[in-house]
């Protein structure tokens, strides 16, 4: 099957925004068995996009429009939809009951733009959004399938996932494909593909692998192409396997699973909890673990101790330890975690002191360095990196640096 | 002067990279008064790039195509070139010395594949590339004008900058483009549009307006167009001004600016501090704050007071408030407020207490529900907002809401 991706909007044309969609959908197609053909990037005009509709008829058989779907008036795409396969635009009751219920729960007036959402081309179906407002819609004319979803990511998303692609493999339109993804944490991507260099090698042809890397962690993709689902999943589960046999410690969860939610069970199971005392880091450690849901169960809080007067007065940070050894050492980031132990009445403790950047490095301590402490029941460890230059990156890397020394610490205590 | 981009090269269509080349030119090409008709993705395919060439030809002054020229066998691009403008392959000397250098000076030798880099269609015009082996090209043909230039970011944007532009500007090709962004925040997009619907409609022809939203504000841009650059900034500028009178408090910054930016500058002015008190937002607000470059010179630090017993502990707030109140209320929120501004010594203390979700919620305190307050030097405000039951967007939403409150509060003290 081969499909073109169209995307509606004048803020790709302008570089406003970059196109992280389209590369997002070519990816999940691609995965899926799908051919993305051509990808075209249009203004919002109704000439245009009627244009670019009849060229891709040509050559796809699928064709996904992503963008101009909103309440503002730019939005001319339903309008062009319409006129391209013929059909007038009709008032959907379900969608505007779940608009209204929308603005119902959020405690906010519809107005004449919002019901204006609830509008939809006549011939299509309509593709439920439960991530925003407006309706995702199918077409098919002649041997063409046509998609629309709203540009916004998490919208698209959603409606790729639980919409378009199960409508697909429903309709024998794609082969039986199983993914899975393996998180680890703590090999940079080439020290792990030299030590996994044999098993990739040896993967049976229809498994392909992938390395996703990101400032969070390197995640290995798995993706089985055959006939019967069960037998990818069980080839699949024997390669993983063979891979937790090279790299026991680095391999911290599987699919969307985060590192904070991985400790969060650990910490359920045991019925312990955790705080944390966060100085470069800056808070970006607790957001991790409070992005979980259900986090209040084990997490009982935390500080983000930017000066020296905070570490003190919250943490008992000691002033000698300050004075003596400056805040980024090991002296200071273990006092800060054994006084959030303490003082949050919490089983484990994690703490960040470091120099995230652009600028406060020196010759001994340069921007990246980052003291690192876990104190938990009976123990306290503490382990130094150096990482960037980048302010940004710097905080990614601390946090997820700090969260798997911390699953370290759980499993071995 | 209207163009359009040609991408080539199956890694986009596959999903492995974003197309980050294509917004960059964009924006560079809108600056300069070029208007980007379309960007097209195609895969490394000679007839797929013949069509490209053919369909842009019809309907841009200025093709741009990237990707598809490097020494690997891959490349088909340039055999193509020498296809669509009927002439054939040279070897052109002052390429071929370049080369020979480059090599030169790092110590490698000249292969077959390198040699075969100072080939080029007769009919182009090569445009050197200093930072690296395949040269740019530039084709005219009736009356349309296109180059070709390397996929690798630094050496498509030498090219750009300095053989594209300059050569562009010098036949008298552009216009003037004038793009400015305004940030808003507290009003959905819906409510936005209502409340400026007159001013919208009344904007000169030349001016065009689009909404950009995203979970943490809707962006406002406006893009002049015409013949004198000062005199589009002074007719942008009035219509900011105008726009100003219509929503006084919901606009925070202009262009890429963040809430916590703005903060941080008038807190820095004033010679003011800042801490925070999250319970919802889980340490998100802290994060915010101090991925702003700088930050430790305003900023405290914080707590995230998950646990009511950190409440109590770390800041003060009373038993009896959390007894008689619960967690999520504007006795506590305040309490929370005033204890961080106490007990971390600052002159300003936000906080937050609500339902992220996705559970936790009550008839009387839905999901979605959250607490706000601010302390300031004599006076404490609070507000209460609802929002929706998707945990992550709760989080984003709730900490810039706060930031809001935030900046109100300073500049009316």
């Amino acid at each position: 099957m081969k499909a073109e991706i169209i995307t509606i909007g004048d803020e790709i044309l302008i570089g406003q925004i970059i196109d992280t969609n389209s590369a997002w959908i070519a990816e999940q197609f691609n995965l899926s068995g799908i051919e993305i053909y051509q990808i075209t990037s249009v203004h919002d005009d109704s000439d245009h996009i009627m244009e670019a509709l009849k060229n891709a008829e040509e050559k796809v058989d699928l064709v996904i429009l992503t963008g101009g779907l909103g309440p503002t008036k730019d939005d001319i795409t339903k309008h062009t939809l319409c006129e391209y396969f013929n059909t007038k635009m009709v008032f959907h009751e379900p969608t505007f009951e779940h608009i209204k219920q929308r603005f119902k729960n959020r405690n906010i007036d519809l107005n004449k733009l919002n019901r204006d959402q609830a509008l939809v081309p006549e011939s299509c179906t309509v593709l439920p959004n439960k991530a925003g407002t407006a309706p995702g819609m199918w077409f098919e004319k002649n041997d063409t399938i046509f998609v629309s979803v709203p540009g916004v990511p998490f919208e698209m998303k959603y409606l790729v996932e639980n919409e378009i692609l199960p409508r697909l493999q429903n309709n024998g339109k794609t082969k039986a494909i199983f993914h899975k993804t393996v998180q680890t944490q703590g090999l940079p991507e080439s020290m792990l593909a030299q030590r996994i260099e044999n098993w990739e090698n040896s993967l049976p042809k229809n498994i392909k692998l992938a390395y996703l890397p990101n400032p969070m962690s390197v995640r290995l993709r798995l993706s089985a192409m055959g006939s019967d689902l069960n037998e990818l999943k069980r080839q699949v589960q024997d390669e993983i396997e063979r891979l937790k046999q090279l790299i026991p410690d680095h391999i911290f969860g599987f699919d969307n699973e985060t590192l904070a939610e991985v400790i969060g069970k650990m910490l359920l199971e045991k019925g312990q909890t955790l705080a944390v005392a966060e100085s470069c880091t800056g808070g970006y450690i607790s957001h991790l673990i409070t992005s979980v849901p259900g986090s209040s169960g084990w997490y009982k809080g935390g500080t983000t101790a930017y000066s020296n007067e905070i570490k003190q007065n919250l943490l008992g940070v000691s002033v000698e330890s300050l004075e003596k050894h400056g805040a980024v050492s090991e002296q200071v980031v273990r006092e800060m975690a054994t006084g959030a132990r303490n003082k949050l009445n919490a089983d484990f403790a994690v703490a960040t002191s470091g120099i995230a950047g652009p600028t406060g490095g020196t010759e001994e301590k340069p921007v990246g360095t980052v003291w690192f402490a876990v104190a938990g029941p009976g123990n306290t460890v503490a382990e130094k990196f150096v990482f960037g230059d980048n302010r940004e990156r710097n905080i990614i890397r601390s946090s997820q640096t700090a969260l798997q020394i911390l699953r370290k610490t759980i499993i071995t205590l």
